[in-house]
């Protein structure tokens, strides 16, 4: 059961002009499951990605930079669920390779215009017949309003697809932003079997596209963590079709930079939110704010060891207000000179810990009443200076351990 | 049901000559519990400790490292369950020295001469007065005999009370060693609510002690973890009573020194590995070895994100041999230049993956067949050097979420 998750509806997701998505049933791991997903853009298009960290990163990322790198436009994106094509050495890379090609014949388009995309089991070979086989279906049902169908075709263990639009004034004209997002456990930041894909009709420099992009990974989906596992096939690609005749973004920091960066923003971070609501056997959706930090770094140090505690996690789970667990997390988060009479600990409006120690009007009940609720908010004021950081994580239950424990069988 | 953990037996226990230990119940935080644990050596015992990294350290710990510091010798270890002292302030501070010297007082010894220990719930007021009344019965329980009621009386949420032996020939005369652990969650390198006292009734010089329980702590209980969460209150305490008659040892690189430390060593992880044993929720014991790396740091930062791996644990507990995992969390173990191609996998004899891919003749049902087994070795071959790295671990279960959602109820 996701946290506060509704399903996305088709009619309110707004179609991008020059980007068309088709979906179809490949059988890669199972029949009768959309499993195979195609963005198709015009020419022209501005794409910049950023990947996953992880050094055993999968075939079809190494894949993406080779084709990032190379002369000419990227015109398509190939999703498959099911198989993941990690640790599948040299023949990995061959298949992944060889998808890029076939697709690129049937759409008369280089194999270099390609990006492939994979997510599922880990170091079982790609079925590269089935994906061929079902190129033909995936580029029959190419259309602009696909979206939903593109949410639904590259979930994995997600129990709700994921799917955001949002509008915006950039240099007088109106241009839409609409993205999709998959990715329910292997989450933390620097990113998790996570993919996503954001797409604008607004007309952006390339010269700007990377940084933009990386600026959405960080604001969103490098700030969620479900279980702590960096996947090996995280991907974020950031499309801009060019379209919406405004004048080309080529300053971020510009009144349009600002405005078209807020619009993709909001949507990155409702994707990434997305993720955490429907983590693999999240009940609760949490905040952790950390503020008071001399770096940013060390704020991002002590919400991360909260966010990743199973103890914090499942004392959430149980609505238990066991909170000497988030002190503890602080104190092992690996600031070498914290003091501990310096810390501040709030549950929501509930002021818990002052000077290191219970505060002295702290009352259980307060605290439980906050741990009943399904979203809450955490934060530490560290009184060290006047950074600070947030992450978003779900908490962890027994059904966390029953998907992972039986995702294969 | 810990992993092939039989209790000990108060007869193998061997009592270390001028030490001797009382327990009581002194309800603490529930009735009827051994939950008071005194150790009393002779004058003229040497005594070293290592404690906690966790800057939000409780407060006996801080009191432990005073005392540490303080001219006299160590006379008494207290210990109580129920309650850690952890996230108290300086109210905290205040009702740890009280403990020491009220036991002062009835022993007849410096208040400094006490060092306290406390584990249990993190940012309650420990009740003094508790103790207090509870320690006239833990000094009229002071046998020498009493190592199996020590390993009952430190216990929480373990499930079998830990308790090793060992003896040694040292300078021509039979030194004996019995250590007692307890720590169940909560653990990970550096170290745990993990408190252990090892004990040993040869003569060791003063000078090399605290080398000498650092060491130990590296070789086991620094290299456990069950859930990654270091806690508040870990301590080791290594007590050399000076009663076996041999030759002070003054060099631990002597003969001498390396027959102690050896003896030492098999009860210390023997007592680690116990905690992981009796792990919460623990169905399978894992050790995690990692070989062929550039440094030590390298090979431990391997398996300790395999050993700390949600998936991989929950993989484990399913005896599902879904192995990518592991080599996921390889990949963002955290060394930068790591190259897939060099990776070899094992699980126990099986050759898993080979150049970063699965093995040729890897066969699912050889990966099944030892992931069913209760002992299971993770090899991993970094080919970047010669150093290696041993961790032991255990899976992630319905149990330790239910463990920890329950844990105060």
């Amino acid at each position: 059961m996701p946290v506060n998750l509704p399903s996305p509806i088709a009619a309110e997701l707004l179609p991008i002009k020059g980007l068309r998505i088709g979906v179809a049933e490949a059988g890669i791991r199972k029949a009768n499951r959309k499993d195979l997903t195609l963005f198709l853009m015009d020419p022209d298009a501005s794409v910049a990605a950023v990947f996953t960290k992880n050094r055993f990163c999968a075939a079809p990322i190494l894949v993406c930079r080779e084709h990032l790198g190379a002369p000419g436009s990227v015109r398509a994106l190939l999703v498959n669920t099911g198989n993941a094509n990690a640790g599948t050495g040299a023949d990995g890379l061959q298949r992944a390779r060889r998808t890029c090609e076939s697709l690129g014949l049937l759409l008369g388009v280089p194999g270099q215009a390609v990006l492939p995309f994979s997510t599922g089991v880990i170091m079982e070979p790609l079925p590269v017949e089935r994906i061929e086989a079902g190129l033909p279906a995936a580029i029959a049902d190419l259309r602009a309003d696909n979206w939903l169908r593109a949410a639904q075709g590259i979930m994995t263990t997600d129990t709700v697809p994921k799917a955001f639009s949002a509008q915006a004034q950039v240099g007088g004209k109106t241009v839409r932003v609409t993205g999709v997002s998959k990715g329910a456990g292997m989450i933390r930041p620097n990113m998790a079997t996570m993919l996503g894909f954001i797409a604008t009709d607004a007309c952006v420099d390339q010269s700007v596209m990377q940084q933009l992009c990386r600026d959405l990974a960080d604001g969103s989906f490098n700030r969620v963590t479900v279980d702590g596992d960096t996947s090996t096939n995280d991907s974020l690609v950031l499309v801009a079709t060019n379209r919406a005749g405004n004048k080309p973004v080529a300053n971020l920091d510009s009144a349009d930079g600002q405005a078209l960066r807020l619009a993709l923003q909001g949507v990155a971070r409702r994707l990434a939110h997305a993720i955490v609501r429907d983590g693999e056997g999240a009940t609760k959706f949490i905040t952790v704010t950390v503020e008071g930090g001399a770096t940013q770094q060390e704020c991002l140090l002590v919400a991360s060891a909260i966010a990743h505690s199973p103890l914090v996690k499942t004392a959430f789970f149980a609505s238990d207000p066991n909170l000497g667990r988030i002190l503890a997390a602080v104190g092992y988060a690996g600031i070498g000179d914290l003091e501990q009479g310096g810390i501040e600990l709030f549950l929501d409006d509930v002021h818990v810990a002052t000077r290191g120690g219970r505060h002295p009007a702290y009352q259980e009940a307060d605290g439980q009443r906050v741990m009943r609720q399904s979203e809450i908010t955490v934060r530490v004021q560290l009184g060290r200076g006047t950074a600070s950081e947030t992450l978003w994580t779900c908490d962890l239950s027994h059904d966390y351990v029953s998907i992972n424990a039986d995702y294969r069988s």
